[in-house]
């Protein structure tokens, strides 16, 4: 079968054998976004032709492509979501040379009844519970948009969204904190100086003008505002998000995973990294679900 | 006298006669920043040629003009600090047609011992306290950076800086929210909205996440998204600014009164509304006090 995780800039597709191994991967900057006219069957097949020649006619997709923007809108699954829920909403589109389904984000509702989404996140998640097992779990997939998930036997239970990523990007590329920054997040001291500097009073608001106050005042050197505005940042998402005391999964290429274990160590908290190409096993799962 | 509101982007002058009332006043697009190289005194005697001509040579100013970036860097004064400690701050900029002063920022640390700093505030500040009186008074001065400042018996004894406008127009001008955006500020129900949502759990981060997914299932039209953000943003400065219960004086435009009053109402809490010409009866007691 192929598997593929499209998403709003790029697509990763992956052949899987019949147990589910990777036996060949390939990725290209063709997100949703970039697809003209809508062909999505097109570049499809123009980036996995040889392998559809080849006898595969089975594809299963996670991400972006099940968005509105994307190659069919399939409804989101509603928590709690486990396999079964997730593998229920998957949806078949039109394409000629085979069967190709798309995964349903998942929703939630946080306690004030606010509704909050995840798409493609939902699927990296299926490929992991056999790693986590039984209980209660707390994974996080830090991001552009930090998605916080609670696992409960098998199921997503709830989860909320951080804008963290994004947050980082316009303060830094649009704000009056981004003229005084000359590096990028290099500076291990200060990145923890920030996730400390998030434990204290005064709200996220009055912190960040501390990035520029404690510039004036030569306390921070310009070299090192950016690592200091990144840990500030990602200290108040964790400390949001609340761990509950439970180890923190990071779900997360290796580079974001070394940061993330960083701030949770300064505050305290205990955390595991799991196997980053969980995606493809999720696909792979939600695959033997489906109706033949 | 002529008293001079001089910050980043706007020129505020005032002729007031001997008892500190305003007998002219005029503005112009001439903030230090639009100032070339630096000649400040031409740009003075331009705007205000007819009064110095008219024998008006004691010149009081305040505001960004006292930074790094304008006529003369004034050092800020430390909390607590009243009209003894900022007119003692003060600094002559050389001037040949008159004696021209500059009244310095005010600068404290907060109990986590990171500095903030005001410059032009101070001066607004001293021009309120007889509307006030004694006692301890929290005044509030919205805007891009947000200030809260805490008067205790007529001297600054501590304040806050908010980075609340700047962090509206980054996330409507620069961010996946600003792209749903239709409206400005002008849905008073989903402004009182965004400042109850401050009042959840989840956090800052999060909460903004939620303009958007509230916005995707059809729970915020598009045309009162722009107004949700910018009451959940005041919502959490006021929520962290805190104010001990006391009555917050609105120190600002007509407008920004009207915003801000709407949201501590939401809060349940007390607000009045003090004189905006604040800065001119400010600088002439500033005045008042310089040696002759």
């Amino acid at each position: 079968m192929i598997a593929i995780d499209w998403g709003t800039t790029s697509f990763r597709a992956y052949r899987l054998d019949p147990a589910g191994r990777i036996v060949d991967a390939r990725s290209a900057p063709a997100g949703i976004l970039s697809v003209e006219g809508g062909d999505f069957a097109a570049v499809l097949e123009q980036h996995c032709a040889d392998w559809i020649a080849a006898g595969e006619t089975q594809i299963v997709m996670s991400g972006m492509i099940g968005s509105r923007q994307g190659w069919l809108e399939v409804p989101y699954a509603s928590c709690p979501a486990g396999l079964e829920e997730v593998a229920a909403g998957m949806r078949k589109v039109a394409w000629k040379r085979g069967e190709a389904w798309i995964a349903p984000g998942v929703t939630c509702r946080d306690d004030a009844g606010v509704p909050d989404v995840i798409r493609g996140e939902e699927t990296q998640i299926l490929g992991v519970l056999d790693q986590l097992g039984a209980g209660r779990h707390t994974i996080c997939l830090p991001g552009t948009h930090s998605k916080w998930v609670e696992v409960d036997n098998g199921r997503i239970a709830r989860f909320s969204t951080h804008m963290t990523g994004e947050a980082f990007a316009v303060f830094k590329g649009h704000s009056i904190l981004g003229r005084m920054m000359k590096d990028g997040v290099t500076d291990r001291n200060a990145f923890a100086d920030g996730v400390r500097r998030s434990a204290d009073d005064g709200g996220i608001l009055h912190h960040l003008f501390g990035v520029r106050s404690r510039g004036l005042f030569g306390e921070l050197p310009d070299s090192a505002s950016a690592s200091y505005l990144s840990g500030l940042l990602i200290g108040h998402e964790i400390h949001s998000a609340g761990t509950s005391g439970r180890t923190v999964h990071l779900l997360c290429t290796p580079q974001l995973a070394d940061v993330y274990r960083h701030a949770l160590d300064v505050r305290g908290l205990e955390s595991s990294t799991l196997d980053s190409n969980a995606v493809t096993h999720g696909l792979f799962r939600l695959a033997s679900r489906l109706k033949k």
